[in-house]
C-alpha cells in the first residue's frame, strides 16, 4: 500500500484529483494498492472518473450497475466499496434489497438459459 | 421447446399470465425450453414476475441491472433478450453505452482488486 | 481436428482406448482437437478416465455433476458432450429437469450469499 | 444478521418452517443476512425447499450437485454450508474425494474446449 | 457495426491509428461494434495501446496472457482475435498447445484449492 | 491438512518428489489438502510437473500464464501462491505490474465484447 505521505508526486497528483472528485479527505486501499505501477493508477483513476461521471445514466443508477457487476464477478473488495458508494449517492435499504433480488434471479435464469442452450428469437435482433 | 398448442394446461397458464403481465400476444424461446419441467417453469415465473414488478426500483433500472448481471454471467441468450427488454422500458442508444462502459470499467478493477488481493478497509464496514 | 486416418501413432493409441473403454466407433471433437497437441491428449484422457471410473461414486452421479461443472462454468460443447452422456447412463428427462433446477437455485443463492458477504457459521467447520 | 428473538412475524414464520424441514434447532447465517429483505427471504427458502425435496433425485445427489456449482462458482460461504449438507446427508470422505476430482477435470476439460472452440458434433443433438 | 466509410471524425481518428499502430490496413468488428459509442471506442483504444506497448514484458507474452484471460473468461471473440495476435507476434503451434495445457492446468487446481478453501501459507506473504 | 509426518508411503512420495523437483524443504498447504485424496494427489502433481516443465514456453512465462488464469478465475490461494512462483522465476514488480494491467484490460475488453456479441471476423479463421 502506497500512503500519500511516501508516495511519488505523480501518485500524489491522482490521489489529489480523487480527492477532490469525490470531496472527501481520504484514499480507499485499492488506489494504494495500484499505486505500485503508477501509470496503471493513473489511466485507472482517468478512465473510471469518465465512465461514472453523470450523462445519460445518473451516478446512483451507475453504482447500482457497478455492486451489480461486482457481485456477478465475485469482488468482494468491490462489493464492499461499491455498496458504500451506492449509499453515499442515496441508495436506501430497500433499493439494496430488491438490486440483490435482481441479482440472484438474474444469475438463476442466465445458468438456466445456458443449461438449455436455448436459441435466441428472431424477435430480439442482434443486441449489436 | 414447447408451443402453446401442443403445451398441458399448467404450461399453458403460465404462457397465458406471462403474455397478460408483459402485454404482448408471444412467448420467447426461454420459457418454451423451461417448459419441459414445469414446475421449473412456474416458480421461475412466478419469482421474475415478483422480482421485476416495480418497487424501490423501477422497471427500466432493474433491466438494465439484469442486463448488467447476464454480461458479467456471459449468457448470450439473457444479453439478447434483456437488451431487448430494456428497449422497451425506455432505453436509449446513449443509456446503453453508457451501461456498457460501466459492465467494461467494473470487469477491469474486478480483476485488478482480485489480482492485488486489497484488503477491504475498515470504513466501508461490513455490507450486511 | 485430427481425423483417425491422418493421426500419428501416440494419437490412434488413444483414440483406440477412447473407443474400447466407451465401447464405440467414434471419436467426438474434443479429442480431435486436443490431437494437436499429443501429450495433452494423453494426459487428459488417462486423467479423465481415471476421474470418471466407477467408485464412491457410480458413472451416473459423476455425468450430472460433470454436466452441472459445466453449465455452471458456461462450456457450450461440454453441456452438450455431457448431457449425451448422462443419457447414456441412464439420466431420465426428470432427472435433467431436477438437475437443471438445483443448478438454477445454486447459482441465486451462491449470488446472494456473495452480495451478502455472509461469514461461515463457526458449526460449519472448515471444509478441509 | 437477523436473529430470531428480533424478528418480525413474517420472518419468523421461515425460520420456523426452516428448522421444521431441516429438523434442526438453528438458523444458518445465510438466511439471517437474506431476511433483511423478508420477501427475497421468504421466496428463496419456498423455492429451495421444492428443489431440494426428494424428486427423481435423491437428497444426497442433489447436495454433491449443489456443492459442485457452489464451488464452480467460487462462493465459500456455500462450499462450506453444502459441504456440512452433503455431509449430514451421508457423503462419505471418500465420495467428496471423488466429487472434487470431477470437479477438478470438468474445470480443466471446460476450459480446453473453450480454448479450442470446439464445434458440438452432430450426433448429440440439442441439449434441448 | 460502424464502417469507415460512414463513421465520423472523431471514429475515423481511432481507426486510423489503430490501423497506423498495427501497420494493417482494416478494421476488426470489436472496435466497429465499440463505435456505436465514440467516448468508449477512444478510451478503450488509448487504454490498449499503452498496455500492450513493449515494456517490462515483450508483445508476444503480453499477447499469451490476453489470451490465457481471455479464455479463463470465456469470451468467444477474444479467443479467435487474440489468437490471431499472437501468431503475428511470433507464437508457434507448440507454444499455443502448451498454453492451452497451462490454461487446463490452472483451471483444474484452481477450482480444487476453492473447494478445499486452502489457506494461505504464511511463506507466500501478501500478493500487494 | 495432511502433514508428512503422518503421511501414508504413497503421500511421502509424492510430497518427497515435489520437494526434489522444486529444490525445497517444505510442502505448501495445497498439496497437504490434496493429500486426503491420494490418487487426486498424484495424479495432480503429475500433471503439473508435466505442464510445467520448460519446453516451448520458459518457465516464468507459463508462471505468468498461471498467474493471469488464477486471477481471472478468482482463487485467492493461488493469486499467492503463483505470485511467489513468478517471483522465484524471476519476475519483476515491473513486469507483474504490466501482467496486472494486461489481466484488467482483457477483463474489460472480454466483457465489451460479450455485452455486444460481436461476430467473429472471417480472417480470424478458426481458432482450431
Amino acid at each position: 500500500m502506497i500512503e500519500y505521505d511516501r508516495a511519488p508526486p505523480e501518485v500524489r497528483a491522482v490521489y489529489d484529483d480523487i480527492m477532490a472528485t469525490r470531496q472527501t479527505d481520504w484514499i480507499n486501499n485499492f488506489w494504494k494498492a495500484l499505486a505500485h505501477h503508477p501509470t496503471t493508477l493513473k489511466r485507472t483513476w482517468d478512465s473510471l472518473k469518465q465512465v461514472m461521471a453523470p450523462g445519460a445514466l445518473d451516478p446512483l443508477t451507475k453504482e447500482l450497475l457497478y455492486l451489480a457487476v461486482s457481485t456477478a464477478n465475485g469482488c468482494d473488495y468491490c462489493i464492499a466499496s461499491h455498496t458504500a458508494a451506492a449509499r453515499k449517492q442515496g441508495a436506501t435499504d430497500a433499493m439494496l434489497g430488491e438490486l440483490l433480488a435482481v441479482i440472484g434471479m438474474a444469475s438463476e435464469t442466465n445458468a438456466l438459459a445456458k443449461a438449455h442452450q436455448v436459441p435466441i428469437d428472431d424477435r430480439f435482433g442482434s443486441p449489436g
